[in-house]
């Protein structure tokens, strides 16, 4: 065997035309090719995820997810893809006024670029608005088994029935309770992922059941179409992204997470509320009697929920919610409230102050831009239903 | 009391302008109004059915369904709306090869025009191509028990489970089958009507579970969003037209129905069989060893389903199976096959024929159709969608 470098001298003395060396792609360093073999891209990500339009978020929202989202589209190159979805097909799972629905997927609209979202380079949009959602849920339902929909555990919390329940022997007060919609909603959760051919889904903890699912029904569906050699289409099974965040707890009730469904308004702060607000409602939250400030999520819940909120709203004041325990070990309850409250306030008033912009431009401003993220995602989308349509049989191209 | 002519006279004469008397409608006879009372319209009918894409239809098809849909295009005033669906979002709840279920899209269609439905006159379109069905289906699914739908009996039968199996307790072969859609195809058959606010569904009796079922929900809904002041759209609750033609049997084994999916194709007639391959058929039929004919549905299914056949193919032959058989009874079973091959190659001539030369169209022809279908079909759904959409909340119209 001759030595590489004499085999390479030897292919371009042989083919004049023979620019690129296909064996080390090396010694073409001193061609000038038309064509210079490009250093391979790394794949486009596309990051899809979704919120449902609970109104103005709270900042268990806020930290939880909008942050990762807003931080994803600051720090992602260009080439990636973002999408943000107002899931308001989830929220009429359960009931909901109408009235009230309408003004949440407002406020939510209005939330999601005054937490600093750019309608110029996310593609923000209300889920209703894409039909494709529905179309591909009903396609997948097909493929779904319904014996793995009855082992998800998210219908059984929302009714608040035991892990082991089955949806034909709830309790009886809830059997009527049972709708489809509410059962089978992991589907529509998959759909809205699959139908952009995501990458990746910065998802909580607690959905990453949902994320499994999703990724198994790719894989069956790509499996049941796999015979047809008309097609060479697949679904792409996403990964998830898991928020460094953590769970922000209620102001009132410090073991459950903060949350819109609470009854009492107290136990959350909205994105939105004023100093004077965000002050009363953690003069209210629940402590303890132990002198001194420290970080223990067991032992001190509400002390370590004011810890944890005061360190991820600006993550510069310490190296962790240890460290800033300490620094503030020597505060009585009341001043830790007004320091949590002041730091709180500064960190959400830029989000509070663009709110209220948005809240108040003309209705038709507002839809226009609506609209504009409706036909974004809806030309990704419309590209995946038609392959998808196309690998079940579902369309007229033999015609 | 003044008699009621008086009462007239008076009125007319106190208001000069009133040329229309709103107690009677009678006293203006002699008015010659710009405005006279016109005689209350009967309400418009909105007809909906549809059929899978099983590809060429058989007689059962024909004669159960088809065949009465082109009755009411042909005797219904023009002023009512007929719309036939192609309900291929129905044929996947089961497992179908792609190409195949692709070539029977195409070969439903030619059908449809083949018996004689005019898409100058009746609205023929396939349901995946009108993106608003699935969209219903997914909020009429958050309006439909669990329990109820386990009730239903369609999924039990085509995974051949007993009528009390539970969706969580088929046999232990079956559990992996059922999937999400076979069992939620009720509420997608639902929206289906529903989307059209149709008022008459012709149907055969074992579907009348399912129009009770859509019935149901319609009214449900209708209850749910009642609370809704910025809305007073309600679905309409449709009514059943009944097939008047009675099931027809299977050639080969004459308890069952004639089936797409009977194994054996002896065992169905194709409305697109030559003379020589229905001779063939009805060569091999099932019948018995009793001599002569004789009308025995129970005693003598095979020799009844020959009857039946003919009498319904040419209703004028007799007034009724039994009296056609009376006039048949010298005949051996020979004889009554090759008659009945007769009138069953007379009675689908024209069908075949018709068949042939819409299969022959060129591609981009049938597409335009298929096309033209799925807008008229559109702009009915999109109004009714628009409108459920706006009852429960999910609309800009707010903002």
């Amino acid at each position: 065997m001759l030595p590489l470098r004499t085999q390479h001298a030897l292919r371009r003395a042989a083919t004049p035309s023979l620019r690129i060396c296909s064996t080390c792609l090396r010694c073409n360093s001193s061609v000038s090719s038309p064509n210079p073999p490009k250093p391979k891209k790394p794949k486009r990500k596309i990051i899809f995820s979704g919120i449902q339009p609970t109104g103005v978020p709270h900042l268990g929202n806020y930290l939880g997810a909008l942050r990762q989202w807003v931080k994803l589209q600051n720090e992602l190159h260009k080439r990636h893809v973002l999408l943000y979805s107002i899931v308001d097909l989830h929220a009429i799972t359960v009931k909901q006024d109408p009235k009230e629905l309408a003004q949440w997927r407002k406020e939510m609209f209005a939330s999601l670029m005054a937490v600093g979202l750019d309608p110029k380079r996310s593609i923000i949009f209300a889920q209703s608005d894409v039909s494709y959602h529905s179309e591909l849920m009903w396609i997948l339902s097909c493929y779904a088994s319904i014996g793995y929909l009855g082992r998800m555990t998210q219908w059984k919390s929302k009714l608040a029935l035991p892990d082991n329940a089955s949806p034909f022997d709830p309790s009886p007060s809830n059997k009527a309770a049972l709708k489809l919609g509410l059962f089978s909603y992991p589907v529509l959760q998959a759909a809205d992922i699959l139908l952009y051919q995501t990458t990746h889904v910065p998802v909580g903890e607690d959905q990453a059941q949902h994320l499994e699912f999703a990724r198994e029904l790719a894989i069956g569906f790509n499996h049941a179409i796999a015979t047809n050699n008309n097609s060479n289409f697949r679904l792409h099974p996403p990964e998830t992204i898991l928020s460094p965040a953590k769970r922000v707890m209620s102001l009132t009730n410090p073991t459950k997470k903060m949350s819109k469904s609470d009854e009492n308004p107290k136990s959350r702060i909205l994105i939105t509320d004023t100093k004077e607000v965000i002050q009363n409602k953690l003069k209210s939250a629940l402590t303890d009697s132990v002198e001194g400030v420290s970080y223990d999520p067991e032992g001190r819940p509400g002390v370590s929920n004011l810890i944890d909120l005061m360190y991820h709203i600006d993550e510069s004041v310490a190296a962790s919610p240890e460290e800033l325990a300490k620094d503030l070990e020597g505060l009585s309850m009341r001043a830790l409230k007004e320091k949590v409250a002041d730091v709180v306030d500064e960190g959400i008033r830029d989000v509070r102050e663009k709110y209220e912009e948005v809240m108040a431009m003309p209705g038709s401003e507002l839809r226009a831009l609506a609209k504009k993220g409706e036909q974004q995602a809806g030309s990704y989308a419309g590209k995946t239903l038609g392959e998808v349509k196309r690998a079940v049989g579902l369309s007229t191209e033999l015609w």
